[in-house]
């Protein structure tokens, strides 16, 4: 709270106005309901890549972030390139997570030896991943990360960090917020966040560009609820921006032997998603609830 | 010819018999007609994998070559844990030759720049990999490679090189050379290629374990014309030490997106390679003509 009196002050001290909502900063009324379809894991694996870019095609999912370091990225990159209108992101990677399926750094690897495991990949989880990251390996891999996407000719609108790990603790976040601000991109961020990673608005400045929520399936919920569960959080939808993260793939060889060991957020899972998010009625459940699709590529332009 | 007298001379100058055939040398008559049935490309994606395990499985399939570079190691490095009896080399890799699905050294990049492309990985091609290939970034590597499957805990039984590429020249093939000796590793050489690459009698020595010919089919066999190509080929197999190179994989979504530019050695090329070597007709013609097969362990245990 106090952390907050002082944000306030900081804001008011540069003359700038009382912050308005993120909804009204974009220009729209501060009841909007407005909601970005985000899918994770872009360049993971071909069967990623085909069921999100099948999905983008309905104009029902509108967002996505890529995973430089992944296998499949020159894949996503050519769909990039020729679709300069997507909305997508660096979904910034600093874990490798299945077991069968396994990626490392764009950095060399001597650089960045805090980032790998014992057979040269990133670590297997978040928290393993952020307790022996040194920051400055950090800054540089990510960073590389973006200039190889670059390279690759996307343009990313928007940031954010895969399994997490740049949220784990207060520094690696600090690291990512100054990567973004130097390459003047928002990243994933939610004010309904600050009570869980109290950090965050310490770091925050007034004129970093972040959500009001975002909205996640869990593994409590049971395959047969799927749609329930994505209805109900849709229907119940709060006024400002929101973003509903998913992940998309079919439930195919590749994916069934990538996740195999690993069902949560495995190739079933994935194709849940899919069939939602691709559906007649989540485009019902849009315009009966008077939901508006926006970008991460509109928040970015508020950023100077 | 010069050359092979003064082979011929070392090698009686060193107490030793006149050369036998690699048949008579594994303890067979000189015109057995012995087989290796080898897949390459393991590890480079599931399908690949899942495929050339199940042929395994027939017994058909009896050897196979693994890359250690790509993304699907882990999930073959696994099933050499547990089937040690398998005879599993390395196919050492210094190419990517696929468009949408690619991979890098397992070396620090900034120590073999020499072998990369722009985008940090290998080069596309055998041919712009040997050109640019600085010879001692290329031993590095492969002796990374090797050290990286041994981590894993696979043994490997011998070394090949993907693409051809370590054959590019007599400067890379003499590298690769003496890392298979210091290893004790045979490597993938036939009598047969003597004529195309005529360096390589000068750099063997006849202590050295190599086959009498390989055999693989090639693009101009039309994809109905499969099953004879290689059955007449098997019908008139000459006795010594043949290995038929083959490509194995499922034609699905996977393999197809990997391969989607590049028919040859594509999806059904490789559909089509395992329909065949795990057929009970190629079983049948191995019975008929007498063919044994034997593995790259039983051609090992002759280097001293």
């Amino acid at each position: 709270m106090i952390v907050l009196t002082i944000v306030a002050c900081v804001c008011l001290a540069q003359g700038q106005e009382p912050t308005k909502s993120i909804a009204e900063r974009l220009g729209y009324p501060k009841d909007a309901k407005l909601l970005i379809v985000h899918a994770d894991d872009l360049g993971m694996a071909h069967s990623v890549n085909v069921a999100t870019i099948k999905a983008f095609e309905t104009g029902l999912v509108n967002s996505g972030s890529i995973m430089v370091p992944c296998p499949w990225l020159s894949e996503i990159a050519a769909f990039a390139r020729t679709n300069p209108q997507a909305d997508l992101g660096l979904h910034l990677t600093l874990t490798s997570e299945w077991t069968a399926l396994r990626w490392g750094p764009v950095s060399s690897k001597d650089r960045v030896t805090s980032l790998l495991d014992k057979d040269g990949y990133f670590r297997l989880t978040e928290t393993e991943a952020a307790k022996n990251a040194d920051p400055k390996q950090v800054e540089m891999e990510i960073t590389a990360q973006i200039e190889k996407a670059r390279a690759l000719g996307i343009q990313p609108t928007h940031l954010d960090s895969h399994m997490g790990t740049l949220y784990q603790n207060k520094e690696l976040f600090e690291v990512f917020l100054r990567v973004a601000r130097s390459n003047k991109l928002p990243v994933r961020v939610a004010r309904a966040w600050f009570t869980r990673a109290d950090f965050l608005p310490s770091v925050l400045r007034p004129d970093d560009v972040y959500i009001d929520r975002t909205l996640d399936i869990n593994p409590s919920v049971a395959p047969n609820e799927w749609g329930k569960f994505y209805s109900d959080e849709i229907r119940k939808l709060e006024p400002g921006v929101t973003e509903v993260i998913i992940h998309l793939a079919h439930d195919d060889a590749e994916m069934q032997g990538a996740t195999s060991d690993h069902p949560n957020w495995g190739a079933a899972w994935r194709q849940r998603d899919f069939d939602f998010f691709t559906s007649d009625s989540f485009r019902k459940l849009l315009q009966e609830n008077n939901i508006k699709l926006i970008t991460w590529k509109e928040l970015g332009k508020l950023i100077k």
